[in-house]
């Protein structure tokens, strides 16, 4: 058949910045941002859309940024600041989704104009979802508050809400133009919210980076003490790893492999079963346990390495299992998730396995009976053993 | 402020195939095609989506798909062909897309999986926004039925739906994994709806290609007497110098400049006034004629030029102008329309105009008094003149 080719890239770049205090006066990285980033001669406008748990957090933030907006004009601010509920709401409830698409067009927001949002990272993926498709996107900035999003969601290229009940339904890969990590946020964090976003870093180190899991294993009770010092450094060499892995191979994941993955297949489901009463990090930390396990029970892992990799989980405060992960019969919801998994991904299953701390194996099997007798011991064994 | 750079490229590759009978049993290229593209190991589902009025002219095309894929194996058919309207309804009824996306969730359609959608560029246009956002982008494969999408809309990145009673307000940036495009379905389009189309290669030609604008004018004859060979090679000469357009320097349109629509945005509005009773071709037609005729008003473009110009217009058969195009007083329609351009553009105006056939040049600001001329000029001496 004739045909003509269609062949191009596309090059994205963006920065992740590092501050304290990022819309004090002194503080000129933001304006300064705005002010190198232009695709038009035009007056450029930028719209807030905030977390309303941030905002409560931090009072006097709004003021501020406002007070900013005065002294530096590389934008032009929209002075309502969009006010949403955190958590999955925001990305279950699609009226807060259908809300910013009307505020973005209420307010001209065009194509060389900004929505930044300030959030966790359910409040970041619904609203890069809504700038990515307005006018086929519109810039969109990141200012993640939680531990999670500074680490991991708030630096990558996804967005998503969840539709027809299922998670993530709709999303594109559109990356911010800018991501702001400002340390400060994280003080107001409840301490669950905080340890949460910890999985993340054992995870990426356990398929990455076995340094940086050496480095978790001595640091651990200043991050459990939440030391700022100790935290930065976390969320720096996680968001680093994160990068350069989505640099790789596959940014936008065309393939079927998801390393990033690791320990999330059972912890989807968990986090739907209980309704998000475990939270994300929670359920990724148990889910990292049951494949950690599971790797050293199919002779993947030696016992010695499964010991630190659950006692870390363990010395961080976390729970290493959950009734929900067990199993008891073929139709225990955990087998029901793996099964589910394997649709997601369009019916050739791969689970990322370790092989040793920092690095990781895809497999495209598991076995029911291993995943059952990996449950067992997390319960009995591990759940007694000292820490 | 201290950062990390990200930074990398994704390629995106396809090809816009030319084919008749595109469902023969003879004809083994779309399942070739499906064959060779493969991101998993997984079996592929194929999920069809038909323009209602091509169904309808075409009364066996739903049992050739099926014969086609009983014969053909490389993906699995979803029985059930999808029906729904053409034109712009299927844009500006949200539930269209809503109700496609029912589809592919209920039909299980994954990311290693086809939405393939047949029909002219409006069903294109919404059922690759829905399978663009759907699980972040399942595959789409278009097969354009119109002139207009054959040579311009079909081949190109952009999908999208109307929202707030705005011209493609949500939509991405999104290629399709491959296009097919079937001279057979040319066949059953209405004169108007054929006629349409050539308005994208005459606007092409004059910005791109001055060999081209000569061809046009040498074979108008045989294209309003819908010749098949002269068609095809319309349509393959414009699909090349749209994607070699797309593939130049800036196929996102992160940009303001938007050279491929010079004579837009008039036609823009003219459409939107007319509630799509201009058919999208009709309106473009028009903008060229206006926009020629201001070239040549401004001083850039010869008036033997701008007479050609205006002669191969009218030659096919388009009107060159419309009443709600006239500007008679600071609030006319038109003028309504420029602002709108230029606050769609993000306040700084670009509009293409032209230097001779063949080159466009991109200016900031238009005069009132001259778009003024321009129409009065169509109006009388070029609307009599003979052709
Ligand atoms: N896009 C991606 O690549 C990606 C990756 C991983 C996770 N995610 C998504 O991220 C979401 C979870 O994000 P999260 O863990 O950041 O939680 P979250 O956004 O749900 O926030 C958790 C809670 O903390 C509150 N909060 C946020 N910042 C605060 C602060 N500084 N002080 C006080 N309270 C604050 C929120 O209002 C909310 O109640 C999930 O939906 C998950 O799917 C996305
Ligand atoms: N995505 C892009 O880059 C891009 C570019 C240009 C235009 N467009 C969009 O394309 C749309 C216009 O597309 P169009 O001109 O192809 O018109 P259309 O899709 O609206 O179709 C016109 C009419 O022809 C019918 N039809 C289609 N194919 C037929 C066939 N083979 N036989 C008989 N009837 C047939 C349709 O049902 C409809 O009634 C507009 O919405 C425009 O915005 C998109
Ligand atoms: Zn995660
Ligand atoms: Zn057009």
């Amino acid at each position: 058949m004739e045909f003509l080719q269609q062949s191009f890239s596309v090059k994205f770049e963006y920065k992740v910045f590092f501050t304290t205090g990022l819309f004090e006066l002194t503080n000129t990285g933001f304006n300064d941002f705005l002010e190198a980033d232009s695709t038009s001669t035009s007056v450029k406008k930028i719209l807030f859309v905030a977390d309303q748990d941030v905002l409560k957090a931090n009072p006097a933030l709004a003021g501020q940024i406002k007070a900013y907006f005065t002294t530096y004009k590389a934008a032009q601010l929209i002075p309502e600041i969009i006010s949403m509920p955190g958590g999955e709401i925001i990305k279950n409830d699609e009226s807060y989704f259908s809300k910013l698409l009307d505020i973005i067009n209420h307010y001209n927001i065009d194509r060389h104009s900004y929505v930044a949002a300030i959030g966790g990272g359910s409040l970041l993926d619904m609203a890069g979802y809504a700038a990515a498709v307005a006018h086929r996107g519109v810039k969109h900035i990141r200012i993640p508050t939680t531990v999670l999003s500074q680490n991991d969601s708030g630096v990558g290229v996804k967005n998503s809400i969840n539709y027809f009940g299922k998670k993530n339904f709709l999303g594109t890969f559109v990356p911010p133009v800018a991501v702001f990590n400002d340390d400060r946020f994280l003080l107001t964090l409840s301490d669950r919210d905080y340890r949460s976003g910890i999985a993340e870093a054992i995870k990426v180190s356990l398929i990455k980076d076995a340094q940086f899991f050496e480095w978790l294993e001595n640091n651990v009770t200043a991050l459990v003490a939440r030391d700022g010092d100790t935290m930065n450094y976390l969320i720096k060499r996680c968001a680093e790893l994160h990068l350069n892995h989505i640099a790789g191979l596959d940014p936008f994941e065309k393939g079927s492999s998801r390393p990033l993955d690791f320990g999330h297949w059972s912890a989807h489901k968990l986090e739907q079963l209980t309704n998000f009463k475990v939270l994300h990090g929670e359920a990724v930390a148990m889910g990292i346990a049951l494949d950690t396990v599971y790797s050293n029970l199919s002779g993947r892992l030696s016992t010695d390495e499964t010991h630190r990799v659950i006692n870390l989980i363990k010395k961080v405060g976390f729970e290493i299992t959950h009734p929900l992960l067990e199993v008891t019969n073929n139709d225990s919801p955990i087998l029901v998730g793996l099964q589910e998994f394997r649709e997601h991904l369009g019916g050739e299953l791969t689970i990322m396995l370790l092989t040793q701390i920092g690095t990781g194996v895809e497999v495209h099997e598991m076995d029911a009976a291993l995943i059952k007798h990996a449950g067992e011991i997390l319960k009995t064994e591990y759940a007694l053993s000292a820490v």
